[in-house]
């Protein structure tokens, strides 16, 4: 037990407490960072081990540290409370029919223009891939898989990819049988191919408000309306709002990201998870649920799908390659078992066959342990990068802004005070070669107008520091 | 002038003639053959220079025989009247609600499986591709074009593929601008993105009959309905049924392939393409054009698209590569300008990306030049296998056996004798590892029980001949 210090002096543990607190509210410890171990700290502040054992145990019940086994101790992601972040948002509630302008397809041409500095994308920039590791993996594959990367590869898609997704699957306790998996052309494919396996035309999906903005443009193109739920930018749907919209409207599915919401970030709660499981078999409503960021996350532990609690078939999981290994292989996977084989049948005639190289890349990487290393790299990568962002956008952006505090991925969602217009200061931004997603793009009645969505890839530097603050003062100047 | 023989004997150039008509007609010459040059044929038959000439220019106006400038003559492909042409089908005209069964996806569970031989998949086979010129090109774009080909690449997509296609429209006379295209995931994606773009559930579009399976899936996944126009086997779609049919029904586009259709392998005459486009304006009606097969003529000239003709932007020329480079590559386009921007904010919205390194390398085979000579290869290819297939079915199939004799591509359409049914065919064919694509997948209402489409791709070898000597004795036992 530590030693008591006089009355009204704090106690030895607390003074080890309020000076690493002081370090990371001062900035000199980021989120990420590692700090001293335990032993360092008895020698440092002249205490003993068990009061610096105290004082972490506290800290990381406290949530400002966490410690890794064989590793140490870090700056824990989420107790910066000076920054704000988000409340819940509520969406008008009846059914919409979706129309989406052209604002997306116009920023999308901008893509890869080295004159811009693209917020905008969600995507993995150039800098921050395993380039080195992909070309070698592809220039192998290339010399020993001809002809198969040539030919067509049939639905359901490549055996031992899948067998090697139903592998990882264990990460997030999924047991999964390769012949659940149905290979893609990527995520959206794949929640096309869903979407037109549980819907036909004039039905209702449930979505999350706010919500990616391509989620809205292919309902629109099927279609279908789409009805808004309201959506903390924390814990993702509000489960008593969706349950009162099952109980009025009649809905065909729903099609959400509960691991790492587009564009909140937002990370659903397992308890939470497990409700929306338990209404999706009591109202018979299948979920397409979008899990492409859940291999991105922060903190230890993969957080799991909704999937993972689905013990009726009705949660199809769509996924892809894009987020975590490269946007240009163009392979994604459904796990589903009910709908497989309509699913299989839409994909063989839609688009015939998987891209096999990449098939064959992918499965290289998941064998050798690559797959793994890689994903670990890019998860402290892109933490770091967002620490970075968030401090940066709260040192220049108006007060009062408030900043989603996501735990994995690497979105941003930052709501600024009323009367600061999105598209204003899209356009502005667009004006300086800064391309920012305005948040009317990520809601059916184009709300959110205060609302930006920031893609954090782009690597630190003087520059990326300079175009948020020029950002900033775009939005101040804006009030 | 050849001098005259005595009466009732023939003349000495019908003797040269006789003398090749029969070594053509006994097999000796195949189509595609050379033939003996004219100074050759003066030796070998003792007759003068002008005697031979005028043999030879007969021979080619009875289409017996082509000649090539700077290369001699040729076995032509057409004129062996021992094998009749199926004729022009005639469809029921009323719209129908597509709904096709699991057949298809099932004969596609086994592609690429070598324990069948498969005459159904309608692909080139790893033997016939150039596997050499595709790895090492794919490995040059792989070393020199990182990063961009792990990225997304936004529609339209890549410029300078955009370009070479453009100037290869020049090839049937089509002035194609760059930013008229748009790169799709391959043809069917294409298609599919069309057809959104065009129609609305419960719309009807026209099609041809027999038509390729994977369009009625698609037709049927977009809750779209088919009107069957009657077809010709040898010249496409039947004008005058396709007019009476805008006349009477409301129609919102057609979907057809007037180049080497799949699966008849019909050739729509020039002036036939002429007066379809006239049509098309005259209803407003748009058409999606499958030009896939295109490329693949046997004769010297490239056959025009539909598009040639289209003043009106109402012709949506869709293809790809699949069928002269590889399947695998996944890399497909559309050329429109009056609806480019609905499919570029669609396909962006669907699909994100095309798929970049396949991109790069179909440019880079453009460059240099090889993909002209790919192609070429490949037409003589093919055109050889088809002769091949054609005499084999001929001689094993049953009496009054009707096959189709395309001018290009590698399909071929048999029509067998009326009891004869080719899902019975199929599956004692399947027994035996032996896949063909029977005829009732290939209309709405399951008809065209009689016929089955082979794949002519399948290099020629004793197991070949085999395994069509199977399916006639087969066939023969349906009687």
């Amino acid at each position: 037990m530590p030693r008591r210090g006089k009355p009204g002096e704090p106690l030895q543990y607390e003074k080890v407490m309020t000076q690493i607190i002081h370090l990371i509210e001062t900035g000199s410890l980021k989120p990420g960072d590692k700090i001293p171990s335990i032993r360092a700290m008895t020698r440092q502040l002249h205490v003993g081990h068990t009061t610096a054992v105290r004082a972490y145990e506290i800290l990381e019940a406290q949530g400002w540290i966490d410690s890794r086994p064989k590793s140490g101790f870090y700056v824990a992601y989420r107790p910066d409370n000076r920054i704000v972040e988000p409340e819940t948002y509520q969406p008008e509630t009846e059914p919409t029919k979706v129309s989406i302008r052209q604002l997306m397809s116009d920023i999308a041409q901008t893509s890869g223009d080295p004159v811009y500095l693209d917020f905008g994308l969600a995507a993995p920039v150039a800098e921050t891939l395993p380039l080195e590791i992909l070309k070698r993996t592809a220039g192998r594959v290339l010399r020993h898989t001809v002809p198969e990367v040539f030919l067509y590869d049939m639905p359901p898609g490549l055996l031992p990819l899948r067998q090697e997704i139903a592998k990882y699957a264990v990460h997030w306790e999924g047991r999964i049988a390769p012949d659940e998996i149905l290979i893609t052309s990527g995520t959206m494919e794949a929640i096309d191919l869903c979407l037109r396996t549980i819907a036909k035309p004039g039905d209702t999906i449930a979505i999350e408000s706010p919500t990616f903005y391509s989620f809205l443009q292919i309902l629109e193109a099927l279609g279908l309306f789409a009805v808004e739920i309201p959506t903390s930018p924390k814990t993702g749907l509000d489960l008593d709002a969706f349950e009162h919209t099952l109980k009025q409207q009649s809905i065909q599915g729903c099609l959400l990201m509960p691991n790492f919401n587009n564009p909140t970030g937002a990370l659903m709660p397992d308890e939470q998870k497990q409700r929306l499981a338990k209404l999706l078999v009591q109202y018979q409503v299948p979920l397409i649920e979008n899990d492409i960021y859940g291999d991105l996350h922060f903190g230890e532990k993969r957080p799991k799908p909704v999937k993972a609690f689905d013990e009726d078939g009705l949660v199809l999981l769509c996924s892809s390659f894009a987020k975590t290994l490269c946007p240009g292989f163009r392979v994604g996977y459904i796990i589903n078992h009910r709908y497989q084989t309509t699913l299989q049948r839409l994909k063989y005639s839609l688009s015939v066959s998987a891209p096999p190289l990449w098939e064959h890349v992918i499965t290289d990487l998941f064998k050798s342990g690559q797959y793994y290393r890689i994903v670990k790299q890019q998860r402290q990568r892109f933490q770091q990068l967002m620490t970075h962002y968030v401090q940066t956008i709260h040192r220049y952006f108006p007060e009062n802004t408030k900043i989603s505090r996501p735990q994995g991925g690497f979105l941003l969602w930052v709501e600024m005070p009323d009367p600061i217009n999105a598209l204003e200061l899209f356009t502005q931004a667009f004006r300086q070669k800064i391309i920012i997603a305005p948040g009317p793009m990520f809601s059916v009645k184009e709300g959110y107008r205060n609302c930006i969505r920031l893609t954090c890839t782009t690597p630190w530097s003087a520059e990326t520091e300079k175009a948020l603050k020029i950002l900033g003062t775009l939005a101040k100047g804006c009030l």
